[in-house]
């Protein structure tokens, strides 16, 4: 069906719903350069103030996937299934979740991202494992995904190359605060994966894009209800991202957290235990992400498989499958014992009361562990610990914080945002619930 | 001052004022490329739906206006004056007015628009005159207003560049309909031409883009205001487009008409007094034009000056003065007395109480009179006559309407147009009133 682009873009303005052939008409145009890109910036500034509703999105979702190629598993015993984060401070929870849902004979065909901003990325993390390769072709990591059980690579061009094109524009015309578009954006690239379950992990707080619990909710509501209208199994959590996840900040230190989780050894002095919110993460995730591929029948079946594949050292096993599969040395992979650490003494007693998580990653982000702009180079080994979490008792003069960067004339600007990103009270405070709701949709 | 474009979009988006700097940042730099077309649109939709207020509207049109040369004439007696037109079915009054305000010493740089759409153009209708060059330079269009008196000529490349891109955006991107940009699009090309008073003609009714008096008041008084935010003397006229202006309605017959006006003569059987309504409108915009320009000190004085010209002759020799210094050979121009002229009768007797004047235009549009589309070409003889006007009286099978085209396969459609827009009542109808308000800003 033809449709004139302005009259479609007029629509919009004018607060009126598209059609499904309208929205597939729009963005199919689009990708085969009929529509040029002032069209689509001035229908795209029209979606964020006119909004769409929930149809819409889904429609968007179709259309932007549709635009690429759509990864099949047919063969498959168990529905493929991947995770969705929208991004935090210390969030490595892909690296143990891949392996873990993997090892239980559940394909996860992951598609991750670099970090940008306060966030971390799993693909520069991954980088920091000597030859791990995230540029496999399309038809290489669905081999992998059906021999090994699992890959994570980057983004290729056949998967939904009318986002990339379409992320670009609104990324320099005020036009990326949109549910729908985020939904479409999201959501496109994932069902392109092949899966057909997916479990949404939304944080808020102060280390996240959503602030408060109840944005944090909308977002997940618009999402699990987007990909639900587009046929996926979808659960989503609201997550605490109020403090860091875990201990370790930066690139080859999260990989060696999550070594030491998947391993049961100690880390630069701290037992496996002391990571345990991550885990903890990492296990509920995998374990719904289990039920939603037809693997296991109920969450409490799934969470036992899941810490029964963690504890044997299984999940470590399909790890180092995954690395090998992708030119990873995994065996040449360390983190020196011996940095110069400078650290962040406490100023006063008491107990850990807030931390301010943004700035805390844009610290590792002053250190060169995360970028600016997309060009920045990233230093495998900056990197922050996180000796205190939130509630932890503190004396006077305590270490709160160590932090390293390979260039020196990197740490005071990190310092400066680490001095000032705590608060100790005197009063005991109740820890944040790590997990604050789910919903099914 | 440099800004970054997507922050100026964004704060646009979110309903905030923009200032003076910001909107010439952003104007300069999309005018010399900096800032692309999809950047601009995603600022125009936001425009568009967020609204600017009338400093805005005024810093835009300095914006625009300095994207190209603006012309001076400091050396003139009288303040150099314009008439804009919000257009209609009809209009030829920009011929008429031109000379009877240069006739009594005022310059007027006229730069004129072609017709689209169900509206005329003055420069179609003038280049029915053989060899009517419209396309002076501006040096060459400032020499002849200084030493000829007045020259209606097409737009220049150097005036507002700016806007032309801007408009061809605006077209496609459902982006035409704001008051802001239609005052910073309309107003900074008449500023260029160097005018210092210019009075506003803003029509209402079934021929006019705005359909009822209070949506024309709102434009007129957003134009009128953001004129006199830069400086311009500025009048406002509030008038009726329920009926076509005169009884020709075409190309070569609307200059017919003004000879017939300006000469005091006949035309196709109708005497210069049976085009009352436009020659009123012209001497009452003309009036206005000789007290802003300073050359009368009251509407009256001024009223009794432009009647004065018109009647002596010396209006008709001031415009065949500007046709000859424009190379056109005035002695050469003639419409046929003898076309086969197909005709619409009345269905029954009473009085004409109602006329779809847009219809009207669209019918004219059908004969070849006008544009469709940019590309396409003018039929110079394609024509409506108006036989009877509002109010009048008519008997059952009286000509109402007559029509030509000179490719016969276009008259069915225009017939089609022309014999359901007119409503015959059996009580009579008070004439609506040409002018409905005036004011100054």
């Amino acid at each position: 069906m033809s449709f004139l682009p302005a009259e479609i873009i007029k629509k919009k303005r004018n607060g009126e719903k598209l059609s499904q052939a309208e929205i597939a008409f729009f963005i199919d145009a689009f990708h085969k350069q009929q529509i040029p890109d002032y069209q689509m910036s001035a229908w795209l500034m029209a979606v964020v103030l006119k909004g769409m509703d929930l149809q819409e999105a889904a429609d968007l979702t179709q259309a932007m996937l549709h635009s690429g190629k759509v990864l099949q598993f047919a063969k498959a015993k168990f529905l493929p299934v991947d995770k969705h984060s929208t991004g935090g401070v210390g969030d490595k929870t892909s690296l143990l979740i891949a392996p873990i849902v993997a090892a239980c004979g559940v394909p996860v065909p992951m598609i991750a991202g670099r970090g940008l901003g306060h966030t971390g990325g799993t693909l520069d993390k991954l980088e920091c494992i000597p030859g791990f390769n995230i540029q496999l072709s399309l038809e290489d990591f669905q081999k992998q995904v059906l021999s090994v059980g699992c890959a994570i690579i980057g983004q290729t061009p056949e998967i939904c190359p009318a986002d990339k094109r379409m992320y670009a524009i609104r990324d320099v015309t005020a036009t990326v605060e949109s549910l729908a578009l985020i939904c479409g954006s999201i959501l496109s690239k994932k069902i392109a994966e092949g899966i057909k379950g997916l479990v949404l992990d939304v944080k808020y707080g102060s280390g996240a894009f959503m602030k408060t619990p109840q944005a944090a909710e909308e977002l997940a509501q618009w999402l699990a209800q987007t990909a639900a209208k587009n046929g996926l199994r979808c659960s989503a959590f609201i997550t605490s991202m109020e403090e860091p996840l875990g201990r370790f900040v930066g690139n080859a230190i999260e990989v060696l957290e999550c070594k030491s989780v998947l391993s049961g050894t100690p880390a630069l002095g701290f037992q496996p235990e002391q990571f345990s919110d991550m885990t903890e993460l990492s296990l509920v995730l995998s374990s719904e992400m289990l039920v939603l591929s037809g693997r296991c029948q109920s969450t409490d079946e799934a969470r036992k498989l899941a810490e029964e594949v963690l504890a044997s050292g299984k999940a470590y096993e399909q790890f180092q499958k995954m690395v090998t599969a992708q030119n990873g040395r995994w065996n040449e992979f360390q983190f020196p014992e011996n940095l110069k650490w400078h650290t962040v003494l406490t100023e006063s007693e008491g107990y850990v009361a807030e931390y301010n998580t943004e700035a805390m990653g844009l610290a590792a982000v002053c250190l060169g562990a995360g970028r600016r702009v997309t060009s920045d180079l990233i230093d495998p080994l900056a990197s922050i610990i996180v000796h205190k979490k939130l509630g932890d008792p503190v004396k006077k003069g305590e270490v709160l914080f160590s932090y390293y960067a390979s260039d020196a004339s990197k740490l005071s600007s990190a310092a400066a945002f680490l001095r000032t990103c705590s608060k100790i009270s005197l009063q005991k405070q109740p820890r944040p619930s790590l997990i604050i709701n789910k919903f099914e949709a």
